[in-house]
């Protein structure tokens, strides 16, 4: 696949090719920062056009593109701070922002609006969530956690917990983890299992799928434990969210039925679905997946304009 | 006229040789933009002040500086989050943020509010919008594009249409552009004429200023297009408005009446007043309007630092 | 004391040498600020995460970053912006950001959360204020404006005036200014006298500490004339407001009792404290001390990162 110039959307869009040299070149990006600060992006300017506020996504972002050398103008906020929201249509916002930006970052409540402000850019547009749709970087830093930590992600058992119905996380990495050689295991909560298309498009990439309901062994199987959270609503019932929450908790305790080689990666912010007591488990990877994640977006931008 | 060191305040502070020199650097920034960045603004602040939030203005400004490789500071949003408002007279604030910053950025709803501060403030001050007064950048960026275009501003017909009694950008073009031997076409809805002030002190000019109502005839005269939004609440009744709105609209059938050699301009966002079917029409420049406001705001800030 | 790689979140922290040290650095970035910038912090980024606004305090912080050649990540307002507020509490929000940043800056209205966020964070954290509690780079200010208009502290007579009760200011530069052989003038409303405490730990420092009510006189037996902003609702009565607000007012007809060496500072903003008549008097050093308050600022990042 080809990166220069281009949109990123979709996590659907990245072939096995393409996230292998990306892994490649965001681990040689975590070698540019030990070092200080690039110049590779000099002369760039990003725009970040937040319609829904994400502090941790924009900061990644905005770290990434700095730590290259580029500069950053941003909205934090556009729908508070921005006659754009109020008077122009998106198709408009993205012919006008890219006359002064040389990339656009753009995360937005409603599904599929990203893709219709790249139609208009003049400039690539990096989708940094649509809401219930896409969020094709945070997979990207998942999958590079992965990478990182096993040197390889063939071969690998991945274990899903949380609700895999609604997870757009957990969604994105089935579409990215389906170029590899991976066994998926599945554990959900009742009426939230991963949905039926899904689980079918990794038949037919002749993956292994399984679902497992005892905690404890799903926990034993794999070696990388992929946690959501899961919004009360959710569930059919407020019984089956207690069974559930009282049960469904990733701790200390239950991290000892884990291998040792495990990872447990999330997200974040998380609520109550892993507890504090695991954060010194040396197999606990979620905060250094937000590093992972300023590497990452550093190599796609540096693919972007320099392919 | 002398930039280095100066308030930008008001559209009539400049003069035809100031204009013009700046039109000469503004097409020198063109250069260095497409080289990568420069480093002539290294170690300069700008902060941006805006009590009313304009994304678009804002971002021009910041990616103007950051272009030059000076640093921004950045207040997107002053009345939400500043005690600035709260507490403090502009004349402090004025004072106080010309410590921190080298120049200081300034958009307010108030008429005059900008001259306020720019008083009290130890470093040059740039207007960007106050209120229904002044937004001297636009304009500037408007008669740079007309430059850019032609050449020369000179001999040009220039055609405004929308509501010349209340639109800060054309009042701010007049002011410009009596400078330079051009011809006024003016087309407005009944009650929304220009006002006699501008139209005598353009006569002062020697300069000729016509009132067209017929549209066809109006566009087929002009070398330059100035549309403007029109407030549905300034027509004199709904009648009024509707008989406007139906027949005022730029679009693809009305252009086949302009010159081959026009061109359209408007300060965006745009609502109804110029079709999207004029878009792809090569005469359209309102899109690279936008562009142009980065390398004249460019100009700007080299001249009021170095002259 | 050690500067590098430490949090600064307490006036208490700093000890003689300690401050001594980090002014003489604040003396050499007023030269490097006129030479233009430097480049000792580039590869560095400072995120500034503001949970309640403040213009004045995060645009300092972000020149002296900027000024240094470090760049900036920003939040002005976390509690709007943010998810952070919602869903996570102050120990992932630390954690995280610090896999981001080399260096926070944070401001919260709660006492003490600046101490919890830094508790979890990777990287270094600077008190910006923390509601009643502490603002340590704001007295770094004041005893950088008295060091640097005095060429030393002791020897020097400190007047405090205002609400010595609730001033986090003035209880700030005590608590840094008992390194020094200075003598305290205190003069405040009835109620809002300086604490019991304060006072004690200045005598066991062995240093004079005086109250005195006659304004005129206070005036003319000081070296520093520190103001405080009083709020209404803190009086004991209407009828104690009236008579303070009525008569200590610093104001050009009570400087002519102040010594021809005095100066005068304050935090900013002022509201009523402060006659705008002592502007022009060369003894008013408020708006200086915000442009020694990015020196400063300048001087501790520095330290911070290269000791």
């Amino acid at each position: 696949m080809k990166f220069k110039g281009e949109n990123i959307l979709s996590a659907g869009q990245f072939d096995r090719a393409g996230l292998i040299s990306l892994f490649k070149e965001a681990s040689n990006m975590e070698k540019i920062v030990k070092k200080g600060q690039s110049d590779i992006l000099k002369g760039k300017v990003m725009a970040t056009l937040f319609f829904e506020p994400s502090t941790r996504t924009r900061f990644s972002f905005e770290t990434a593109m700095l730590r290259l050398g580029g500069r950053v103008i941003s909205n934090a906020d556009m729908v508070q701070t921005s006659s754009f929201t109020k008077l122009e249509t998106l198709e408009d916002t993205g012919k006008v922002v890219s006359q002064m930006a040389d990339v656009i970052v753009m995360r937005h409540p409603v599904a599929g609006s990203v893709s219709t402000l790249a139609k208009f850019s003049d400039v690539p547009v990096i989708n940094a969530g649509d809401g219930s749709a896409e969020h094709p970087t945070q997979a990207l830093l998942d999958l590079y956690t992965i990478w990182k930590n096993f040197g390889r992600i063939d071969g690998l058992t991945v274990g899903m917990i949380g609700d895999l119905k609604n997870s757009r996380v957990q969604h994105s990495q089935c579409e990215m983890l389906k170029h590899f050689k991976v066994k998926f295991v599945l554990c959900s909560p009742k009426g939230l299992e991963m949905s039926k298309e899904i689980v079918e498009e990794l038949h037919r990439k002749k993956l292994d799928v399984q679902a497992v309901n005892d905690l404890k062994k799903f926990v034993g199987m794999v070696d990388v434990l992929s946690v959501s959270r899961i919004q009360k609503e959710r569930f059919v019932s407020e019984r089956e969210y207690k069974k559930f929450a009282g049960t469904f908790v990733i701790n200390a305790q239950l991290m000892k039925f884990a291998k040792k080689s495990a990872i447990v990666i999330h997200p974040l912010p998380r609520v109550d679905e892993i507890s504090v007591d695991v954060d010194d488990d040396p197999r606990a990877k979620y905060f250094e997946q937000v590093k992972n994640g300023v590497f990452v977006r550093m190599a796609l931008l540096k693919k972007i304009f320099k392919g």
